[in-house]
């Protein structure tokens, strides 16, 4: 999950206080009779990944681009690639890929994940696709399957966004979606993004040479970890992924009149805190009012003029409404804007609310979505469908490829901290699904 | 009124925006048939006065103790009050006295203000009660009117606070109400207090020299510009103000639990911004309940970790109670903690709230109020009795001798802006009240 969409180091800290009691919780799945892939093999890469970065407090810092991430980068090209008998090709964005070829000429089947990570942050989130898509080539070598698409595990560029600020940047080479202006930046050195991109093998000059055009790949999945606690709470070892939600963002000001604190008497007051205080309830209450996983926050709010003894003057604050359909997002918005026209009435405030991001949803191509569910009912899973709210880089492939994802339980939904944890028997389930989901999307 | 209860700038900005149509309407008091008091001069001095710290837009910044409030001072003390037959005394603190011998051995009658200003400010604030005191020691003069007790005029040492960012500093000097460590403080330039205090001519190796005792001063007068515009409002001239209010101050704070504002379902969250929303409204509320002009306001506040994408975890803010009644004051706390407890079990958030500052009320003395109202009443004027929100150096003189304070419109309310405007009437009915105050108290 990127860092656009997340701020890691005050995550760790929260999640620190979170109080779920993991340590002695059953996985949500118990092991399988017979695995196909190893799951011990899985475990000992995710480990050994986990050296890279590795922080003495626990958890690891391998942010993108950095020498974590390089030493990391080499690790799976230089040792786990050669040894399943992939060749590592880095494409124009650093995003590295391993093709095994099929027998027929057919568009690719591309499933991985990503290996950078924000700073402080646990072993799972990207690592667990990452190196499920190299076990189950190694898996398919070990018992000699020839597939009939070509298949390519992929490791994706910067996917958290930590560094440079914005995320997905692997997968938005494929699709072209780059902010005007994203290639002339530096990072707090100084380094120019060309630069860092070049530090891995990548070439912006070079850049199109990424993208990947509609009907070139069959089918995109991806593994991870979910990061919401709905799988953990619900005991369920296997989500079917519905698609990857929508984000709208709005920006709030509410203006009053600042005035003297002491001096102004109540009832004449145009306190734009208290107005921006019943808006924020109504932005919950309105988010809650339909059934559905749709959510609604009000993360950032700040307050002008700022001091204990001047009636605020001036609250801006963002709302984020965030679902699989925009048209619920629409509707929902249109209820909060009523509301917040009646609490300017009542308050002699001003309430304006300016969209100022839009990201749309992604939804999961539906056989693919079947075909993941089917193959773990096949294997004896439960599942459950559900939404990812966090954006992956999934919902960039999605706009030039079939796409599924499977998410396997984090407990307690703690991610981006050190305390992040998947049980071993749970992540390798999550493998398991994936590999018997290729073959099947590969015999299609 | 000083800075540490205001932020000027900001201020200035709000009282751009505000729309009081004050440019047309009428003094609250009309010019009486014969004023003991000279007016033209009165205007004149404050006009003359308001050249020191000009600014080109409009207004005055007269911060204390810098080179415009210093030239202020000898403005007052070199040729204002030597052509009043004032020989000019500068306190250890740097308050400036005026002293006009008794008839008889008995405590001096105190009354003045100050001259400097905040950032941006207008050109009555302070100086309208200050000039008015010299104006009454002229009137007295011509008048060629002895009096029983000795007279002081007074030009308080940096009331607004906004150099050192503590105000009152004269008047505290008159209690020894001084903050641990307060004379060790340097300020932006790296000046220490003690430098810019003998910059002024005071001396802060006496600063005892500065203190009166209870029985020393017969009473405080001090008239100034009411600020919260409900004279204005009421289009009254004369406030006969109760007492300064008390003011408590309480820490609040909301911890939830900071998680991914995309992945975390609503049901489970514990969103300390939705929270807080409901105890800023729920201060309100209390505030609000009863009768009175108790006013209650959060002006400060901040979410952590304030980003779009992350549900609030810790909101921090300020509760600022103001009544002339601590018992008041203490319901109302009472009540807002019941709320907090309320909204805090059902929102899954602790709240505490701390005291952390507390300003006791200082009543006016109720015989000199009732010598305000009465000299008032004589000389043809309406009065109301209201308290004063904000801050005076009086509310300190209060605790070594009586003490009442006469308020004159400022229309609309507006104060630390340029845009601040007392009608030259209603000046003028002011400096009246307070001369025949005076001659009534000294004859009492």
């Amino acid at each position: 999950m990127r860092r656009r969409e997340f701020n890691s180091r005050l995550m760790a800290a929260a999640a620190g206080a979170a109080m779920f009691p993991w340590s002695n919780a059953a996985p949500a799945g118990s092991p399988i009779p017979e695995y196909t892939i190893n799951p011990q093999r899985l475990r000992a890469s995710l480990e050994e990944l986990a050296q890279f970065g590795r922080n003495p407090q626990g958890g690891v810092t391998r942010v993108a681009w950095t020498q974590a991430d390089i030493d990391g980068r080499r690790f799976v090209m230089e040792k786990l690639m050669p040894a399943v008998g992939l060749k590592a090709r880095v494409d124009p964005a650093g995003s590295i890929y391993g093709r095994r070829e099929g027998k027929e000429n057919l568009p690719v089947i591309l499933f991985g994940s990503h290996i950078d990570t924000v700073p402080e942050a646990g072993i799972f989130d990207g690592a667990l696709g990452t190196l499920s898509a190299i076990e189950i080539m190694r898996t398919l070598q070990e018992r000699k399957i020839s597939t009939r698409h070509p298949l390519e595990c992929v490791i994706w560029s910067n996917e958290e966004g930590t560094h440079y600020g914005r995320g997905l940047f692997g997968s938005r080479a494929v699709v072209g979606d780059f902010e005007a202006g994203e290639f002339e930046e530096k990072d707090e050195q100084g380094v120019p993004i060309r630069a860092a991109v070049a530090s891995i093998g990548g070439d912006l000059a070079r850049i199109k040479e990424a993208l990947r055009k509609p009907g070139e790949i069959a089918a995109y999945l991806e593994l991870h970890i979910e990061q919401g606690g709905i799988l953990d709470r619900a005991g369920v070892p296997v989500g079917v992924v519905e698609g990857i939600v929508g984000i709208v963002r709005y920006q709030a000001v509410v203006t009053g009149e600042a005035n003297h604190a002491g001096t102004t008497p109540m009832p004449g007051r145009r306190d734009a805190l208290v107005a921006a205080a019943r808006l924020v309830i109504a932005v919950q209450e309105e988010t809650t009012r339909d059934a559905g996983r749709q959510v609604g926050t009000v993360g950032k709010l700040s307050v002008a003029p700022g001091a204990p003894n001047i009636i605020p003057g001036r609250v801006e604050f963002v709302i984020e409404l965030r679902d699989l359909s925009m048209e619920k997002i629409s509707g929902i918005f249109q209820r909060i804007r009523k509301r917040a026209d009646e609490i300017a009435a009542s308050s002699g405030t001003r309430i304006s609310m300016t969209p100022t991001s839009t990201h749309l949803p992604a939804p999961a191509t539906p056989w693919v979505r079947d075909a993941i569910a089917n193959e773990a009912a096949n294997a004896g899973f439960k599942t459950m469908t559900l939404p990812s709210g966090a954006g992956h880089d999934a919902q960039m492939i999605a706009r030039v490829a079939p796409m599924g994802m499977i998410f396997v339980p984090s407990v307690g939904g703690i991610s981006h901290s050190p305390k992040e944890m998947t049980r071993w028997d749970d992540a390798a389930n999550g493998c398991e699904v994936l590999y018997r989901t290729i073959l099947a999307i590969d015999k299609r």
